[in-house]
């Protein structure tokens, strides 16, 4: 069951631009996504109302996006305004279309209730929008897992140790003992999890010219239904970093958005901003180097671990304590469907 | 629902031949086709009567043709002549058999009831036998997407300034506002465009010179339930070809027939025969050379119609003016498809 | 319908070893296979009891394997006996276990009812273990057809004259008029067929310089439920060999053995032991590689014939003469699996 009513990333802004539209699907309906003739991104079921030939096809132009077919053209609202070789247009010549909103660099869609559609839930995330102090880069990986698994691996990160033994992991033990300070939030759950005192990573060494023990933190902000952010860094031990003084030293904030693609698939958007040698591009670059792989390694794990689940369900299963938070956000994406259900069974 | 009472083109002539046989799947049925002793094209279900290995694995023989895997000999009529080790052979060792019959160059099977093969329903193309005249050369493509969504593509021209604009379609408008004129036939139903008085596209400049404006036709036949036979030319403008007179000038006939291969698949068999230049083979190659890519950008495009039909139905589509022959098509195939159930209903 | 109560091979001993598990599906359920601290090899489900990730993506531990996604530690007996960061380890987690035994060089699995495993019933076969006398070298070839399929192709050689043709063929008439004995053993059915004074193949006269005709054997054992032993060689006609005089010569043994994966997927696991220029590896070598080819052939034709078994099923086929074995070795098959059915029932 795909939550419906909520606002998912359909496409990072930058990969809507030109002529030619981009195709995803989400909530499993084929969607089509373009801008229209002043920019707005719009988003519409990739199907034209006339032989069904996927709009994702054709090209953008001035008025909408044309079918590659026969030429129809319809506007970002989905109503068709033009069939060549006819001046009638009739009023049916419509094709369903999603409310598309860009904020931060990213467009977001809601497949819901239209009714429903506030987009003051659309998470923030201003970082993506101050290169000057978060320089940051971006990517989107297919994933062919429900897009629940992958926020499920970033709320408990105990397998840090584990899956990414051989990249960021390092000391299992360190990770599977840190300090950690749950609360909850208006739109989610936010976890710390503090190292104190601990032998920094070679990466954050090699990085940051620490010369002795650190104070490492890592938040991660749950935000119902499925964007984490997430703030990682280290500064001198004893230097102020655990009662709140995080400048400097080393850090930097990773956003992840997961969207649903199908029932076992999702679409994994992702970007790094770094908060350390700003004005050095090769640092934000080598930091989306290093990160990079780890979600390859995440990917090839939860993809595994669909497979078995879509064969042999979770019969069987058992909860550790390192579960705690993954359980707390399921319970609430749980509500969010159930009120999904009983809200639209009320209408 | 795929028709059954339809002679089917199963191959090109000279895909049968030699010591391989060839396999093919028609209305969702492995056969395998292969000529007898006598040089006369068999048709027989691809699977042995012994342990239902595929006889295209096997290699042809006098006899018939020989199973791989234990030797079985199966004759063009689908009786087992041969069952090596043993001199008897049971009554019900027999693979079904197909009706199979040659003509101008092709091979055309009945895949439904045998006692409504009637030879004279076959299409009629004596232009492949005639390569003084019309020298011509011929492909097969597998598509995957029902067969009819290939003759639909036909049926309506004014896919071509969009679909092929970067091939053959040149302006939108001129092939939207062609004259048109649709008559019926007794097998079917034939449109005739009319692009008068105007200009040629570069490619026939380049093939018969044209100095200045012309007056182009292209004529499609539509003979039930899945062949196309098209003539497409032009001639200065004023010199008579609108009346009657189509000889010299540019000019070339395609034969298109649609084979189901299954409910989501078929062959596409088309042939070029060139009527100018005929003298120089590199004339009919080259045409052959610029058609080509064109067909494979209607494979792309009803592909992905059909991809899309098949996920969502065809629900919420209208149709528009340019469908008018299209949907006279359709209707007589549903004619032929309840006449072909109610017939069978009364036996 | 798969036979459950029955010992099948999991892996060559030598595929497990080291950090790495292995991965198989046998009757349908993804197996891991591992060895655990004392070097015994150990099955079980390859489904951790935590989050559903498959065990074979771990790695071998002392203590067990230990999942590769949060650190789990399953022991051969499938009782979890560590979860990273937590000290009670509730008495559910457990992970499903299958009774492994290793004999002669393979690793046999029990999927069955566990009370009905008795091991006096795996397959000997010590010529794996006497490489003094018997050097020997195996593979394993996945094949996308039911098990049985390959063990028909087995009991029926008169397919060598035909799908071998080209390889070990040779003269199909010689092995479809062989002379044939066969006979019911305790534990299936075995037959042997000669050709006496027959013309040796040419690989035979390379291998072992006959100078004239020779009196050739082929002696096939099925042991049900899916392993067949076969000798072959020949010898000078006249020599004895038909009188049971069978050492010298040319001669050697073949293990063949299928494991069910799926119902229609298998894994088929053989070896060659040469029997002749023993102290010659490169003979050993030689005879392998001349035979591995001719598996594949048998691969690619069951393969064949699965699809249209699997699409058409096998009403309308038509048993012959050279069946009579192969029924024999079904009609085995059929019972046990009848026997397991009952006896399941009245448990």
């Amino acid at each position: 069951m795909l939550l419906r009513d909520a606002w998912y990333i359909a496409a990072w802004a930058d990969e809507i631009s030109g002529e030619q539209p981009l195709a995803r699907r989400i909530c499993n309906e084929p969607i089509v996504l373009f801008r229209d003739g002043t920019g707005r991104a719009a988003a519409l079921a990739d199907r034209c109302c006339h032989r069904a030939a996927p709009l994702s096809m054709g090209i953008v132009v001035e008025e909408g996006i044309q079918c590659g077919y026969h030429g129809l053209i319809i506007d970002g609202s989905g109503r068709c305004v033009r069939i060549p070789g006819q001046k009638q247009i009739p009023a049916d010549a419509r094709v369903q279309s999603y409310r598309a909103v860009e904020k931060d660099r990213l467009v977001w869609v809601w497949m819901g209730n239209p009714a429903k559609a506030d987009t003051a839930g659309i998470v923030d995330f201003p970082y993506h929008n101050d290169p000057g102090k978060w320089p940051n880069k971006h990517d989107v990986y297919p994933i062919k897992a429900n897009y629940m698994l992958m926020v499920d691996n970033l709320m408990d990160l105990t397998h840090l140790g584990y899956l990414h033994a051989k990249t960021v992991g390092g000391n299992p033990a360190a990770h599977v003992e840190a300090e950690m300070k749950t609360v909850r939030t208006p739109t989610g759950v936010k976890f710390t999890r503090w190292m104190r005192n601990s032998v920094p990573p070679p990466t954050y060494v090699k990085a940051a010219g620490f010369k002795g023990r650190v104070d490492r933190w890592q938040e991660f902000e749950f935000v119902a239904p499925s964007s984490v952010l997430q703030w990682t860094g280290a500064a001198d031990t004893g230097a102020g970093a655990y009662e709140g003084k995080r400048d400097g030293g080393f850090q930097f904030r990773l956003f992840h958005g997961l969207t649903p693609e199908t029932e076992t698939s999702c679409y994994y958007f992702w970007s790094v901003a770094n908060g350390y040698r700003q004005d050095e591009p090769e640092a934000t670059e080598q930091l989306y180097q290093e990160i990079a792989p780890t979600f390859v390694e995440d990917r090839v794990m939860v993809e595994a671990q669909q497979a078995r689940m879509s064969e042999l369900g979770e019969a069987g299963l058992v909860d550790i304590a390192s579960d705690a938070t993954r359980m707390q956000m399921r319970r609430m994406v749980e509500r969010l469907i159930a009120g999904e259900q009983t809200g639209n069974a009320a209408e």
